[in-house]
C-alpha cells in the first residue's frame, strides 16, 4: 500500500500552490504514495484553472484534501500578507493534526513567508519552529539530501566566524550523537558510517594552517568511536562530500551552512531537499522560498516539490 | 594547426608517467594538440611498455620527447627521493626553456612530490614556485575550472579564519583587479562577467548573521564598478557557483580554498583542472598528487590528465 504522504501548499502568495498542482499531475509523485493536500481549496483550485491543469487532476482522482477555508480571494499573489501567513500556518497545523492521527505518515512542505506569518500574528518564525513547537519536539534537526549524499549541520544560520568557534570537541560529539541516533533511524541500520568533515583547507595540514582539526575535531571522533560509533574523520572537505556521494559514507557533518550547502546543491541544485528529523514525523521540504516574484506566471518549476514528496514517500518509515 | 601543448611527466615515482602514457593515447588529446613531453625517457618506455601502450604510442608516432637523462632505473616507485625530486624539476625547467623559445605554446604537468623536491635540493617548494621563479613573474594567479565554471580565489593555503580576515575591501579590490585583468586575457573578452561570492550564509541577511558582505564586500564590488569592471555580487555562496556553472558569470571570486574547491569537484572531481595565470604562458595541471600508493598498479585515471591537456590546447592564446 503506498503510504499517504501530506503536502502543504504554502504560502498562498508564493508559488507552493503551483508547484504542488504541478506536482501532483506527475506520474511519478502519483506512483509513490497516496497524497493528502493541506491547504486552501478556493487558491488549489484557482491555480490548477489558471494552469489548465482542473481536469487532469480531478481525472487522476488520486489525492485528497483538506481544506483551511482560510482564503476566498482575499489576498494577492506575490505580496506579504496576513491572510496569506494565516492560511500557511492552518495547513501545517492541519497536516500536523493529521500526522499525530496517524491520517498520514509524513509531511512534504511547500515555501511559506516569514513576513507573512509574522504578520498574521504567528509566535513561530518559520516552518520548523512551528513543527517543533506544535508537536512538542525540542531538538529538531536538519539533514540536506541530494541522491545518496546525506548531509547534517553542525550549525547553519551563524556567521563563518562564528561557525568557526562553534567546532569545539564538546559540541560535536554531542551534535554527531544526536544525528547519529536520527540517520540510524533514518537507514534502518545499527552502525551507518558517518563522516566528519575538516575546517580547514587540506585538514589544515597537521595545523599548518588551523589547528581545529588537531585540537577539537580528531578528538570529538576518537571519543565517538570509543562510544561504539561508525564515525571517520576529519576528511577535506573538498573530498569528503564527493566520496558521500560515491557511497563511502552514509553521511556527512558539515561544519557550517555553505561547507552542504555548496555541496548538495552543485550536485543537482533542484533535487536538494532538506529533511526535518528530531520530531514524530518525517518532513521533507523544497530548499527554495515562495518566489513572490514570479508568483502566478505559470512557469515555476515543480521539479524540487515533485523530489520532496519522493523523500518523503520513501523514508516514510521513520 | 594543433597547438603544441608541452607535457611534462612529473615525480618519476608517482603517478605522472602513467596517466601522460595513457593520456597520449587517448584520441581526443592527439586531436586538440601536437604533444610535446618533458621527461625521462627511459622512464616514459619503461612505463608504456608495463602498460602494454609501447607498440601503440609508437605506431601513433604524434609526439615529440625532451629527454630529461636523470633517471635511469636509479629510483624507487612510491618513494620520496632527491632523484625523483631532480628529475621532475628537470623536466619543469626544460618545459618552461621550451615555452620561452616558442618551442610550446602551453603547458600542462603531471603531479609532482614537495619532500621529493626538498631532498633534491631545490630551492622552490612546488610547481607554481618554481615557474614564477623561472620565468620572474611575481604574482602567479590559480584558475580552477570545470566545464564553464572558473573560479578565482582570494586566500587558500590559510587557516579558514585567517581567510575570513583577509576578506577586506582592499584585499578584493586588489585581487579582484588582477584576476579581472587574467580572465579578460583568458577569454579574450573586454568585459567578462565576474561575480563575487558572499562570505556569510545567505550573505548574512544585511548583518544578522556576519557583516562582511556590508563592511567589506558591498563597498569593494562599488568601487570595482566604478573603475568600470563587469563585477557583481556578493552573491550567497551556496547559489552564485551553480549560476556561473549555468552560463550567468564568467567567472567566481571564492573567498577560501574550500568555497570554490567544493563547489568545482562536485560538479567533476576528476574533470577539475587548475590552471596557472600571470605567467608568460599558460599552464594547467591535474588537481590530484603523486598518489604513490597506486604507482606502479597501473590502475590511475589518465582522465584529469587529459581534461587538462585539453584545456591547455583550448586556452593556448594567452
Amino acid at each position: 500500500m503506498k503510504p499517504r504522504i501530506g503536502i502543504t501548499l504554502g504560502d498562498p502568495a508564493g508559488i507552493g500552490p503551483e508547484i504542488v498542482v504541478k506536482a501532483l499531475c506527475e506520474q511519478e509523485v502519483q506512483a509513490c504514495c497516496h497524497p493528502v493536500v493541506f491547504g486552501d481549496r478556493w487558491v488549489f483550485e484557482r491555480t490548477a484553472a489558471e494552469l489548465g491543469l482542473a481536469a487532469e487532476l480531478e481525472a487522476s482522482g488520486v489525492f485528497e484534501f483538506v481544506d483551511s477555508g482560510v482564503v476566498q480571494g482575499n489576498f494577492s499573489l506575490g505580496q506579504v500578507s496576513a491572510i496569506g501567513g494565516q492560511a500557511a500556518f492552518t495547513a501545517i497545523r492541519n497536516a500536523i493534526q493529521a500526522a499525530q492521527d496517524g491520517a498520514i505518515a509524513a509531511l512534504a512542505t511547500a515555501p511559506i513567508n516569514k513576513e507573512s506569518l509574522k504578520a498574521a500574528g504567528v509566535e513561530y518564525i518559520g516552518h520548523t519552529e512551528i513543527l517543533a513547537g506544535l508537536t512538542g519536539s525540542p531538538d529538531p534537526l536538519t539533514l540536506f539530501v541530494v541522491r545518496d549524499l546525506r548531509v547534517f549541520f553542525v550549525s547553519r544560520h551563524v556567521s563563518l566566524r562564528k561557525a568557526c568557534d562553534l567546532v569545539t570537541r564538546e559540541n560535536l560529539v554531542r551534535f554527531t550523537l544526536r544525528a547519529y541516533r536520527e540517520l540510524q533511524r533514518l537507514l534502518g541500520l545499527e552502525k551507518p558510517k558517518l563522516a566528519i568533515a575538516g575546517l580547514n583547507p587540506h585538514n589544515g595540514e597537521h595545523g599548518l594552517f588551523g589547528d581545529e582539526e588537531v585540537r577539537e575535531i580528531e578528538p570529538a571522533v576518537a571519543e565517538l568511536q570509543e562510544r561504539g560509533l561508525d564515525v571517520v574523520g576529519p576528511y577535506p572537505a573538498d573530498s569528503v562530500f564527493y566520496r558521500a556521494l560515491q557511497g563511502e559514507f552514509a553521511a556527512v557533518v558539515s561544519l557550517y551552512h555553505d561547507q552542504g550547502h555548496i555541496a548538495t546543491k552543485m550536485v543537482d541544485f533542484e533535487c536538494t531537499i532538506s529533511m526535518t528529523l528530531g520530531l514524530p514525523f518525517l518532513r521533507t521540504s523544497v530548499d527554495h522560498g515562495t518566489a513572490f516574484d514570479i508568483a502566478g506566471k505559470g512557469v515555476a518549476s515543480p521539479v524540487s516539490m515533485v523530489e520532496a514528496i519522493k523523500m518523503a514517500a520513501r523514508y516514510t518509515h521513520i
